[in-house]
């Protein structure tokens, strides 16, 4: 997973004449880690992140509910003339990605397949771990869209490791050591497994400490990291599929990236937890109204 | 916070000829340690509980959407003539108690005045901890509370506390070493403490080893302890104040009580996990929709 190539800054075919643009969508504050894999490979863009904070988590809602929460999200964003709209949320994305993409005109992209894809791109012994929410666990649409691919995976929930990022616990022997139990217990059932995927949109914060916990013969895919690069791909080549993942554009564009934030709840809670995930000033939040 | 003393099964006034019939509202499974103090005060008793699993938590929404929800409940459950009402939802007892007892016709009790009454019993220094989650402590019902009964409060929010009990890791060393850095953090800003109030019902599963953490000069005060003292009271002697806190029926009825369980989520989930929380047998769960 450490091959790298010199690539461009991606020139976009969706538009010649202005920066593109590219919307985010998450039901809370998690999505802001895709966004932030996404500004590291694309900066020169403006970014519409909408985080539905005040109807999280959408984990604990039936698939019509969340359908219908992202539909009107989406249907939001398209108002700002996104050249393609992302689903941050792994449950959105497992549950209401064929919705979204009825609902909406612009090209939609979810984390799971980019995750999936990028497990299958570096695995031999075709065995995976898939650490998620319980939530994104009982979708099962790791273990699908891996099993389309060849994999026998074992999805581990981990329902302390949100909690554990959200107190700021990224590099915390608590959270070292709740990450061990996991591992070992996920281990225990999948005993061949050379790739983990970091199936939610948390986990990108504990990557390092994560890194220390798992043996040095599993590679970590970072669905966050994945989705970018497939994002990167679609908005340079057009839907063309592209072995260049894991590729980093050699040199920064020299403009910097525009945040715009849109959340369903408090903007002060949003704009405190923001910046830890994103890693980067977070000061143009707006509230707005969905209903409920 | 150990005295005791014989008391006779309670008599209730409010109904000679059947059982009592106590309600008992949350917005998830954490009032069920509510329900389980009350039990173990009057067993011989029918029992409805609600839980709005399908809408928590409650602790990210507004003082609105909480009043409408938990109003929605309090007059599903007044249906069904309950004796009394008890909210035993830290969230909902602090946003909505008043929304609440103005919408049904029933006497209603929530967990925070009894146990900040409790606290003020046990306290000489009249410095107080409150252990609660981060939306009980955002309404500082507790610090209020506990004001008027002449206390200086630190409220300290655990948000891992509730996922680590969720996770069943109720005897846990890492729940152990949570629970030391939190009290750490709480009594640096609070020195002169004696009393610890547990304000969020999912913390009485972890009394035990809360025990071990908190220094021997300081009494544990269980909110969910403290609500059942004041049912005990209300059904025995109307709204008459009593003394008998930390009393204990010396001998248990020969009936046993029932329970009815009304769910707006998944009835499986509820029943896997509500066991825990009740100590009893969850059986009759129903699933009901009150809309989104």
């Amino acid at each position: 997973v450490s091959a790298t190539s010199t690539l461009e800054a991606p020139q976009l075919v969706s538009s010649a004449s202005r920066r593109p643009r590219i919307a985010v969508f998450d039901s809370g504050v998690g999505g802001l880690t895709v966004l932030r894999a996404i500004v590291a490979l694309i900066p020169n863009a403006d970014y519409i992140y909408f985080g539905d904070t005040a109807r999280l988590p959408y984990g604990s809602k039936s698939r019509e509910t969340v359908a219908r929460y992202t539909v009107e999200a989406a249907k939001f964003l398209e108002t700002h003339e996104p050249d393609i709209l992302v689903i941050g949320c792994n449950t959105a994305s497992a549950l209401a990605l064929y919705d979204i993409k009825a609902a909406v005109h612009v090209p939609v992209i979810g984390v799971i397949e980019p995750g999936a894809e990028s497990a299958a791109q570096v695995s031999v012994s075709r065995e995976a771990v898939v650490l998620a929410t319980e939530a994104t666990v009982g979708t099962h649409a790791y273990q699908r869209a891996l099993a389309r691919r060849g994999f026998a995976t074992h999805e581990k929930a981990c329902p302390l490791l949100v909690p554990l990022v959200e107190e700021g616990w990224i590099d915390h022997p608590v959270t070292e050591q709740v990450a061990r139990i996991y591992m070992s217990e996920a281990l225990r059932a999948a005993a061949h497994t050379d790739v983990l995927v970091l199936g939610c949109t948390h986990y990108p914060l504990i990557k390092a400490l994560l890194r220390r916990v798992v043996p040095d013969s599993i590679a970590i895919v970072d669905s966050a990291e994945a989705t970018a690069h497939a994002i990167f791909d679609e908005l340079k080549y057009g839907a063309q599929p592209s072995q260049k993942r894991n590729s980093r554009p050699e040199r920064r564009s020299p403009h910097a990236p525009r945040f715009t934030f849109y959340v369903t709840d408090s903007v002060e809670k949003f704009a405190r937890m923001a910046p830890l995930f994103l890693g980067h000033p977070v000061l143009d939040v707006h509230h707005i109204d969905l209903g409920g």
